[in-house]
């Protein structure tokens, strides 16, 4: 369970208010990249954790600690939304302040939706979306997620930190963006933990790899047509990263068959020409199916009496 | 740009269909694990690959392969929605085995949307979703949400093995749980050229670390309430990974203030009491703001006014 | 900012696991009237409050409590997918109990995505949506949101209460069910706070109300057809509720005029015959348009320069 | 059934058509406070209404007005996007105003898509959604949400009243604006005429109270820290709303367990640390798992095999 | 504007009420082939049209036709919930048929959201999405788009009568067939009035097709490898259905260059390897980029300078 | 199975990078009328395609091509995104161009996101939604999705043709447009070789038509009130389209009955007023119900016995 403190895990201050701004900081609050995102994806990990309790008790910690990072960036996009910055009102001095900020830049459901405070939704107005919440029950498929989301996440801090010359904002963002590394580091030393590539790899690592298409593992295939040189590396030769192969590079080609699909069921009523082999039909559906269209024994069923004959 | 072969990449079979089943194998094709996200995944990484030609051909490669695995998946459920399954007319022989399948557990839009055939969703029937086509314009970055992509959809093959007993589906899967071996090792391979850990991290690189608050950028955070330690483990003492700092712990404290917003823009519309301090107004709304609410000067400029003073 | 125990607000017990019921319960995690809209709704709420800053601590206690919620059933359905319930078991003895747990019934994605855990996401799967965080700026309207959830909340906690017969899980329902009580009075307290109906009505109360079309702000309007009689209650006839109006009924009927959009831009490519008022036309776009139609001057400068003749 | 007139509802005028205004108006047609919202919602609740006809009719009153709303805002947008506004021709005399129109401010769809009309989506261009049609089956619930999309509806209205000057479209809002202030009056009329809030609380008021945990039932929980002071107010001291109860406080602290969950299911993969408590393990996936992983038995038989010896 | 009767447009009958066609119905309320999606389209369509009114008058009327059809099948919805289906009854005899019908193949949301009603999504409980709401502002187009949604409505319709035996859901069927019959001939007749394919192609006929590429308006590309015949059909030989040109076949060849996008703007952080040509670099980020990168010139300025030089 | 060619199906060049033209190029790769969509939906289609295989063969072709078509376009974004665009710059000297490039029009996300490359959604930044792959089974039905899929394509790019002066830019389009010219050829000529409209109507043409209710097949049905009279043409007399029937026109009426809904379930917790028949009740809900709410018997179950008396 949980508990709060009123203050803030960082301070967050704002010298000179830009709508325009608050509209890129709700990218870090309900963007893919974002601390919605990463907190619940902590947290999700975290209660449905099946193995050493130290993994769900780390989670834990960290997902609580992101809970925080949403509430600075909250304020941050409510306190930037306080005035229409300076440079605006030089620009169009005789108009509207907020009708040039709402409708110049910011997002505007910042003030029509909320009132000029912080969205649960992107830098575009997307709403936060569960389905990035990766929690898969694997422990090493966790902790890639979670360096994904704190490299993406540490890209999109450096790259709001271009968009402000606020001295406060870029201090937040100098406190966000030291955290993303730490937590780089911290979901990449668990995967240490459990062994490195060595350990880990594949994941998961508990299902057999002699059921495997083995003689596939570890080949590098080229799908491009002839005459074009496939790239080469470190992933097309040598010893694999896991130790239990070696790379090569396929060419590739058809392995399997040309499909030939079932013809339609009658119930799933396709064209008449679908069912007739592309003839155009000379008769009407009911001449051709009968009334027992509409109640027509399925195909598996027809199939089984033809076979029984 | 693209060409095609009838044949498929690799051969799919099904003995005995499996409506049921057919769902499942949605989630490999329109889910977040799936393989149209790892298509356009590494296609749009490709197209907009800055910096070394080698990656992009190479993501070009994969991303190529990738729309061979989406055809053999939907080939695969169109392949097991031709017949209801054996089990489930001997259970309930006088029924229709059509309605049996829809209602009984498959995916009822194979049949109502698509009349027997794959749909570009989940195995909920969510529809794909391009959000989660990461390509975030750092190579770094993008190879480990490569290698999450690649870890959590070899999960998901390996628990679909699980729910089939037909030998044509788990030879397709076999073959489809060794290339997603493969390309796990084909993103940490980049990873390792570009310098492993100690290269990469954290990430961006590129961003000078003098900026970031370094005295938390390798600080375990704990917020656990008194009396709770923190796990210990690789990531709270010792060398980072990067080798550029120490891992310790911290107990959390607020090092921010506690917020206090302005209050709320006349045109926001708040409630009078919001606006006069929680008292319950004496007034109208037209006898506190006047006509001018709704021509009312934004803050910036009153307060401006009011300092003029 | 925020802290965690690793205990539960209440206990969640689970007797006789059923993977059917912890699909059940994803409803109240990620559905609309789940925790996790509550959660980041009060939490929102507060990270935007302006105006007495007592709501803002308010909501933060009550937004801190839901964090404890998500988590409760996120561990109940946890342990609700420990097993294959026995009813199922007895009925088809012979086949795999996972594979007829995962097809029949329960949500295929917490074995598939989550490995025996809860999603981010509602009872069919639907992922949550940040769109349903509402948080208006205005302190009565996000009451009556407030009130709204939990009323749907309690609604739905007591309809899951009927679909199991688990003690442990009645139990926490029960729990769960007495909050959303407490939590239906605590924000209708708030209104109270405020006057009551006639200090808060209408909301906005800071919009002059001379301003709104008055004549028609206490009218029901019945738009059904001759002959038919529009019901009558409280809100038909009487005083209206915040004491300002009286309420009558009006029988409707057009006020507006049948409106004549302008014809077509030519930059927006209707079919000719849209911009040539119907008559099938005689001459291809470049007669009737000339090489003019790709850099065409817009409608507002042609129209200024008609009637500028 | 339906029927309707070519007229509209009220009269759309504009006198200088705004392309960015009628970006803003997509918040009232398709965003979640919006107009599709509250007529889908109320025709619903009318089509699923369960007790007394009156509420049925009523509704179905309503929500045909509501249909009205949508169409007076869609011709609201398309006459807004009859023309560039002059102060944009004045400002960039020598460039398009088409061009300046899409790029600089309105919703680019309105154009790209929509031909310069208007669309079923937000002001940020999210489209409707339809999980946002609150139709609970339980009355006092939905009149809660019918005030709340009246209220957050009504804040909109006084929201967008301020990014326009244009007679007309004042002149309109001010009449929807007055139907809000009606249709809050309405819903909670009802919930008048059902007894107030001794009447209808707690929601729904047809689970028997003696069910639910009634020691927490009026409990004001604080989950601050230690050295905060819980707010007071209406909702921490005096009776209840419903008369039930005495409101109290109480500090959170844990009432349940720390949750401990069983050991993953073989065929959900996790990792092999996972399933054998953390340590490295020393046997491959088939050595510790042996070809069995792939057909394993599930969990509960395996206790139950176990409990038996 | 809209009026409404209290009686629906056509009986809606169910003898035996069956929960999971309850669901089934679902795709035909709010599913991408649905009647939410085509009252709206229609309705929008009338709302943003421009040139003919005839036209817009003819949308208004089907479109409003449209929402009745909502209105059946929500009623018939709310008919099939009232009760379990007997065959299930029989087959668990001892157990509460509720918990069978919310768990054995109804959507639950129907119970857990709704209280037994209709609610605004499809078959799988995914929410009516606004974006399938077509009105392009092109006539033609908007005819096909019309006839599209008619075409799979009509096929669900006849999908969803195979599911159901109750003469009731077969009737009301049978009568939305026939509209559906119906309403494609009326989009039909529109293309047939604006001239036919000869009329009306390509669509849209007010762009001057000198500006298109004209060499490859008529030609079907064969995508296939080497030694793959590519189809023959109407498609591939004779006059154009426009009667502008000849359909001719070519094997596609790329007639564009080898993309070489420019190295990465220093501000968006990619890696420094991706910066430095993919070297390891020897440098750190301030090393090698300076103070100066967080507020570095952009690059077009930049080769500005480099070229002034 | 698919292979790749690294060059571009068409040139792409951009002589003056627009930011902003980079946002509306968005549309045309992850809008509903763009080409993510039609590679997917042709694929798809292909995928899933019974009968004449040359069909699915042609599908194919054109599924293939249009990959090539997203490629070019990313390629187009990226490259649009190279430099700020000098307009900007002269107007605003002094400034940040990254910054105002950012703020001032672009899709945020594209810098935040994605590094400055395209992303898979529209140009209001929503992410492609896989609902929009039409493949319905049936191949009329098919066909005119995909004529409709390549009119709205056809008119988005001829808009896009006018927001845009690089030569580079109209030159791809004019590619583009030429394409969308031929495959809606395309699709249209395979309805010919069906039969054109008298084989292909109503589609599906396989449900025989003695079965829908032919009295109103068609029958233009007018919903507009009395004084109005309905709209004339194609479709309100003379022979149907198919041959088969007469048009004609008529006044809408009601058909149907007044729905009456039975009683709210116990179990679904509507209020007690609505269970009691609206009058206010005197009762709780334990005096009223019992302790047997919570295990109550449905409705079915108690209505037998009712009747069983």
């Amino acid at each position: 369970m949980f508990y709060h403190d009123k203050k803030l895990q960082y301070t967050v201050r704002v010298e000179t208010p830009d709508p325009r701004f608050a509209r890129m900081l709700q990218q870090a609050i309900g963007g893919v990249e974002g601390e919605i995102r990463v907190m619940l994806q902590y947290l999700f990990q975290a209660w449905g954790a099946r193995g050493p309790a130290k993994y769900r008790d780390m989670l834990l910690e960290t997902g609580t600690e992101e809970i925080a990072h949403v509430e600075m960036l909250a304020t941050a996009v409510a306190m930037n939304l306080e005035g229409a910055p300076g440079s605006m009102q030089e620009q169009m001095a005789k108009q509207n302040p907020l009708v040039e900020a709402v409708m110049g830049g910011m997002d505007p459901r910042q003030y029509l939706s909320a009132g000029m405070a912080a969205l649960a939704s992107d830098a575009n107005g997307v709403p936060f979306d569960g389905s990035h919440v990766y929690a898969s029950g694997n422990l090493a498929a966790d902790m890639y997620a979670n360096v994904t989301a704190e490299a993406t996440g540490r890209a999109l801090a450096t790259r709001l930190y271009h968009l402000t010359d606020d001295p406060g904002m870029k201090d937040m963002l100098s406190f966000l963006i030291a955290r993303d590394t730490m937590h780089q580091q911290q979901w990449l030393a668990v995967l240490e933990e459990l062994g490195g590539q060595q350990g880990v790899l594949p994941i998961p690592n508990s299902f057999p790899q002699e059921k495997e298409k083995q003689d596939v593992s570890y080949a590098f295939f080229s799908t491009a047509v002839d005459g074009i040189e496939p790239p080469s590396g470190r992933f097309t030769s040598g010893p694999s990263l896991d130790g239990k192969g070696e790379f090569s590079v396929v060419k590739i080609a058809p392995m399997g068959q040309e499909p030939k699909l079932a013809p339609p069921l009658p119930q799933a009523h396709a064209q008449l020409e679908q069912m007739q082999g592309g003839v155009r039909p000379q008769q009407t559906a009911s001449q051709a199916l009968g009334d027992s269209t509409i109640e027509v024994t399925p195909r598996t069923t027809k199939s089984k009496k033809a076979s029984s004959k």
